[in-house]
């Protein structure tokens, strides 16, 4: 086991009315003036928005609204945030809606106390070290947003999608009320599971021995996706598998599953090039690519794959021919995206062969830049996961 | 799943070397001079406390020694150290050791601010809303007090053993460094190994429904201390195998495994009586007293103790009859207790039948309480549930 620290000192008020605590929170955390920061209508729709502002008022706290936030959030609206918050003494950013309204929340929050561009946390890779506190009402489980200290944002001069973090973004609080995710058709739900299930197995696949802890902790939140997704699928209005699949969100991404181990995130840089070039969903553009990958890269441990089969989708071990329990354990994974309705090639996602050597490029990892903690990939390793998910 | 709250801001520093960090976090926390509490003698003869004053004394933080803290520690030096901090102006508690050690702490920190007598924490159950800060040098794994806001105290005015908690009690930050818990010899190691479980079990034996991802986390600890106990028994130096039990030790106690669901806690309250009387240690007790309890309220649910055998012990199910299976998960609970070297009942452990009455009659519990969440337990079943342990 690798050292580590670990510091994850988020509020979370979890389940029915708890979007009641807002302005408890708020206040609780030092906010006097928010920027209330969301995306299309659907939080005015379904309720939250009035929940979310009656607590504000009945705790007397000012609000500026901002919406507006597209999935794979843009750099634009980041800038006019920043700008609003300076303008009208903001100190306070809440976020209600998804994992895009939130790292557009986070990307604002880092820019207000900064000098210069916001764009260089996400560019050059520094750690945010500064921010406004922000708080967050979920309102899709997904991205685990809501618990950590990371970001992404698409920069709109040339589409570049890039992540940025730090402890300052990790946010004070997060109010979790799983009824508002019912409300999140089929194939959206299922790419929010998709990426709960990416998250933990990024951090899965590592080659540090002996963290017997953290791998089962990751067994687990895998299980209970596979035991929840159907359920939820077949039914969207299923509060108790809503709520595993809500919470389980969180718990794959604030890191208390990846702790102690060196971590992959190969998968995700992949999938971003995606993303930023066709605007499709995350998750969907993670069924497409983390199969590939692990087809790709199974055979620097085999065992470690093995073990994924046996222990997460309950493959018998075929002691004779480890290599072939590995190889099920991929297509199981398969077969499960593909049963909750998810893409698994670029035809399915409407993603082209054409553009890969321009998506390998604009990834800028060069001469001999690489990704991948697990396995190490450089551009030609990319163009071939590309190429194995078409 | 029910409604809850989770707030588990204690930052942790893991690893080799990550006590050099405390005066740091003394400092990040606000602490400016220090009580600094302990045990026995063991932490000047390991390093550890050569290592923490050093790192105190690199920051320019003053502190005020006081050890001497006992197994199952007493209320006499709480006073002695509520006078001393008040005394010197103390503004840290600063606990290097065990949970004995650390909940000694809690009780001083909770106790200085407060204007009448500390026990009133303990003794009515009030939760402690204001304290001193306290931060924690962990050197066993067991309590999981480093990350908890709970603690437990023996007032010698009639031996009685009673928990308190509340949030101002969660440390600020912990450090726990592995090495330091590769002296504590294999009886007292096995005792930390069945105390983190038991944590697990209070909290996976509920009455509610569809808690699958707290479920599937319960299960990973079990699991990985089912993994790792043997590998540490065998060989105290193990530090992987060491370093694996101390992390899973914060896992099973910070109620990261608990939340969403009722908890039990039955098993705990019936031990403490005996830890209170004969002074033995705590997971030894629990050794004794959990299977007993299992034993006598399985059939509560049949299919939740099978569930617990099957993913757990990986009990074959025998789906003609689960309780079958149900009751080899507790068998192999109990094998597995006696191979780390524990015992399974009162002989084993020193404590007589003839004492059982006063142990009841000193839980208090009157003519109408009740213990436990998933089973509603009164005088009568605590009786029934030593002589099961006979």
């Amino acid at each position: 086991m690798e050292n580590f620290r670990f510091y994850a000192p988020t509020y979370f008020a979890f389940g029915k009315g708890s979007e009641k605590s807002v302005g408890e929170l708020v206040k609780r955390f030092g906010g006097s003036k928010v920027l209330l920061h969301f995306g299309g209508g659907s939080i005015k729709r379904n309720g939250v928005f009035d929940a979310v502002t009656a607590s504000l008022k009945e705790y007397g706290i000012p609000y500026v609204e901002l919406g507006g936030v597209l999935p794979n959030p843009r750099s634009g609206l980041v800038y006019e945030g920043i700008d609003l918050c300076r303008k009208e003494g903001i100190d306070f950013i809440l976020a209600v809606g998804g994992g895009s309204t939130i790292d557009s929340a986070k990307a604002i929050a880092a820019g207000v106390p900064y000098e210069g561009d916001f764009w260089d946390y996400y560019s050059k890779g520094i750690p945010v070290t500064e921010a406004l506190p922000v708080g967050t009402v979920l309102t899709i489980a997904a991205a685990g947003s809501e618990g950590s200290p990371d970001t992404v944002i698409t920069h709109e001069n040339g589409m570049l999608k890039r992540g940025g973090t730090g402890e300052a973004l990790r946010p004070k609080f997060s109010v979790l009320n799983p009824e508002y995710t019912c409300t999140l058709p089929p194939y959206q739900t299922a790419c929010g599971i998709t990426d709960i299930m990416v998250h933990v197995i990024e951090r899965y696949f590592t080659n540090t021995k002996d963290v017997e802890i953290t791998d089962r902790l990751c067994e687990a939140v895998l299980q209970a996706m596979i035991e929840e997704a159907p359920k939820v699928i077949a039914n969207l209005n299923d509060y108790e598998a809503r709520a595993n699949i809500m919470w389980s969100g969180m718990v794959a991404h604030n890191n208390i599953v990846g702790v102690g181990r060196a971590q992959d995130w190969a998968s995700h840089n992949i999938e971003h090039e995606l993303s930023a070039l066709y605007d499709c969903a995350h998750g969907a553009g993670l069924a497409v690519i983390c199969p590939a990958w692990m087809t790709y890269v199974y055979k620097h441990d085999v065992n470690r794959f093995a073990q994924f089969a046996v222990r997460v989708w309950h493959c018998d071990m075929n002691f004779a021919n480890p290599e072939i329990t590995a190889l099920e354990g991929i297509a199981r994974f398969r077969s499960f995206l593909k049963s909750i309705g998810m893409p698994l090639n670029f035809a399915e996602l409407g993603a082209k062969e054409e553009d890969i050597p321009a998506m390998v490029k604009t990834m800028g990892l060069g001469e001999d830049g690489t990704i991948g903690g697990f396995v190490s990939l450089g551009n030609k390793d990319v163009d071939a996961i590309y190429r194995l998910a078409l």
